[in-house]
């Protein structure tokens, strides 16, 4: 059980080849039971429909709520309204690395979530929101969040405040940590938690939905265990200086105006005793769940989540000058509903295809279709991974890294630019710049060993 | 005139010795006529207070308006309200840069402002708000502006959003533009306008309010003329990982919870048809001015600005480990009332002496009197410069470097970290990191030929 201490079996905490992962992932699966149930929304324990305003909110405060946004991108989109989650805490997703014999060592935990497709998945060392952390559901104490709260000990490697999805969350970020700890620091092994080698952890970024969404935002942030500060970069198109003009052009001329608005007032959308859906079936459905778990902080419990339809396609188009070069990936200046700043570095695409089906040609997210019918030898990356399971109910999207071939065209939409992976991870450590698909996706296509 | 095209006084259109400039920037007062006059805001031409609010507002509804703001920093300090200057569009303050026979020059204008103490000082190439720019005043193009908007040659060295005052204004920003243009291009040098040397403008900065504000926060971004991408600094007590995760967790810690109030509901103020004045004659007071200028967009105007009540004193302790190192400067991680995202790097010192004059000791800023009480053999810097005079008016500030002693306690304040100049530049390009108070004096400090 969590909390209970150290973990007895033989001393095999550490682990780096894929076989073994999968025995133990097994046995995490076997010895824990976790039930989630759909209940009506408004049979949701400690939840309720504010009569005022119609929004979503536990009886405590806290957690997140549900409210309504209204929102325009300028006059050519024009107005919309939708729901919203609201959640201001910041949480801590925090990762531990440790050196054995010379080799770093993330510490991992197998973490059941509600919303997960399998239940099971690869989760950071702490995955917290401050309601978590600060007690407010009276649940066990967080395991090694003393690592990650002042005063600690540890080196900070990565440490920044990072945006979470912007077609879902208004703002919402969390504290994105990795602390390494010395080399002779010991750290009893709680059950549920592994060192994960890092190239073990590379391999399993490469199977579908086992690492979850928290361990890869905060792995985007791992070229730092190495690089204090990022050199120029050879294989680059573009200086920094030119593509941090590129972004702060974007910001200027993007316009994004929004306002919260009660839930009762968004438009376009059915809310029911049951869900609260879009008329026409579209973008998401906000559906409600009851929890059973032998391995968490609280036994039991209900809430909300957002479920997306139809599955999203998150990819880069890459190149590189020569095969020892850096790739270079073409990133968008895109805004998203609940961007905090206008506009967050994203993949080339990051979209759900199915929201277009019923709109004109003219807005079909561009590349779009270059990526997905790209040949089978172009393609380095496809793989199916999960968005938070905490929050949202079986969202998967595709992840994709597409090698364009040597003619592709050099004039591209204004929104656009190359760059290295090394430059996007350099712009990742100062926040507010990378959105977490981005994040995600470098995640998985980043050598930590080069 | 502004507008008339090139100068022809025997091409003396560069300088680079202070008597030159002297010369000059008398002529420039000598030449043109500009009349401030202060009238009641309730006389202002164009402005009106709304009837069921109570803000300050043109009838154009752009420029800006005078609002409430409702904030608490947590529980110590309680909740408060005051009057703040809302101002959401993004304006362009920009310098060109330009080579002569190698050596770099700023293209610089003798620029009038109706807040400034002594009329005239020395502006970036471009000021100009989106109202300016978008013509919303039906005044004349502003000189330049086509090196700044897309598409646009030259290069873009430093480009921006950055935050102005916190105390005064609710997020605003302004983008911040450095670019250079090739040595081989002819630019034409307009009335009221002069290429300055590097090492002129540095003297310049040393002198009473000659250079203003909007020219010290674009020349914070001059290092990267020459540093593409900052180097590891040998003369640093912390890594950037380490100074990224004191400024997390400031970010994470501080409390700052604020909201709009229409500016009748803001209390311990009073609103006379006069000005806006704090009910103790404390803080600040709204006061609005007649203007006519002969050299300007519009000849004629009318406008409130905010008239601070005392003299500021911001400064940096500073201290070096051997004389050809770098400064290290002690950073101070402050909250003010505007700030977009909680806190951001601002001087060790950063306040109104006056404004704490009536508390009790334990809210006196910490520093404040070691900084006031050194001894003059350790003042590297002491020079009063102004705010911005198109919004402030009479807004001087003491600017200040204080060199401590080698026994100068080791153990800080949480919310301090000593970074060098380096270092706290390499934050600036980011945007969102370090105040405007703290660029305007790093500017001061920073030696553009090492």
């Amino acid at each position: 059980m969590t909390g209970s201490g150290t973990r007895a079996e033989g001393g095999r905490t550490r682990l780096t080849e894929p076989a073994a992962f999968r025995e133990w992932f097994a046995e995490q699966g076997a010895d824990n039971t976790y039930r989630v149930t759909r209940v009506p929304l408004d049979e949701l324990d400690g939840w309720h429909f504010d009569a005022t305003t119609g929004n979503l909110a536990h009886r405590s405060g806290g957690f997140y709520t549900i409210e309504g946004i209204e929102a325009s991108l300028g006059e050519e989109v024009g107005a919309w309204t939708q729901p919203i989650i609201i959640q201001n805490e910041i949480g801590i997703l925090g990762i531990l690395v440790k050196r054995f014999g010379g080799e770093p060592y993330c510490l991992m935990q197998a973490k059941m979530e509600p919303g997960n497709v399998n239940t099971l998945q690869l989760s950071p060392t702490v995955q917290a929101t401050r309601s978590n952390y600060t007690r407010v559901h009276r649940g066990n104490a967080v395991p090694y969040l003393e690592y990650f709260v002042a005063p600690r000990r540890g080196r900070p490697v990565f440490d920044s405040l990072q945006s979470e999805q912007g077609s879902w969350f208004l703002a919402k970020r969390n504290r994105n940590m990795i602390i390494e700890v010395p080399e002779d620091e010991d750290i009893p092994v709680q059950e549920g938690f592994r060192w994960i080698s890092l190239s073990l952890l590379r391999s399993l970024l490469r199977v579908d939905n086992v690492v979850n969404m928290d361990s890869r935002t905060v792995l985007s942030g791992l070229p730092f265990l190495y690089d204090h500060d990022a050199p120029t970069d050879e294989s680059a198109s573009h200086t920094t200086a030119e593509i941090l003009s590129w972004f702060t052009e974007a910001r200027s001329n993007h316009v994004l105006e929004r306002r919260r608005v009660p839930l009762n007032q968004v438009k376009g959308w059915n809310r029911g005793p049951e869900r609260i859906e879009h008329e026409r079936g579209a973008f998401f459905t906000v559906l409600g769940v009851d929890v059973e778990a032998s391995n968490r902080e609280v036994a039991r419990w209900s809430q909300p989540l957002l479920a997306p339809v139809g599955r999203g396609v998150i990819g880069f188009l890459c190149r590189r000058t020569d095969p020892d070069a850096d790739w270079q990936l073409l990133v968008h200046a895109q805004t998203e509903v609940g961007t905090s700043d206008v506009v967050e570095m994203s993949p080339t695409v990051n979209c759900v295809p199915g929201n277009y089906a019923h709109l004109p040609d003219r807005w079909r997210p561009p590349f779009l279709d270059y990526m997905l019918s790209a040949p089978p030898s172009c393609v380095h990356f496809d793989t199916v991974l999960s968005e938070e399971g905490g929050r949202f109910h079986h969202a998967e999207n595709r992840y994709l890294l597409v090698e364009v071939p040597d003619d592709f065209p050099d004039r591209l939409p204004g929104d656009y630019i190359w760059m290295t992976r090394r430059q996007l991870t350099g712009f990742v450590r100062y926040g507010n710049h990378v959105n977490v698909v981005a994040r995600s996706l470098l995640a998985c296509l980043t050598d930590w060993d080069r």
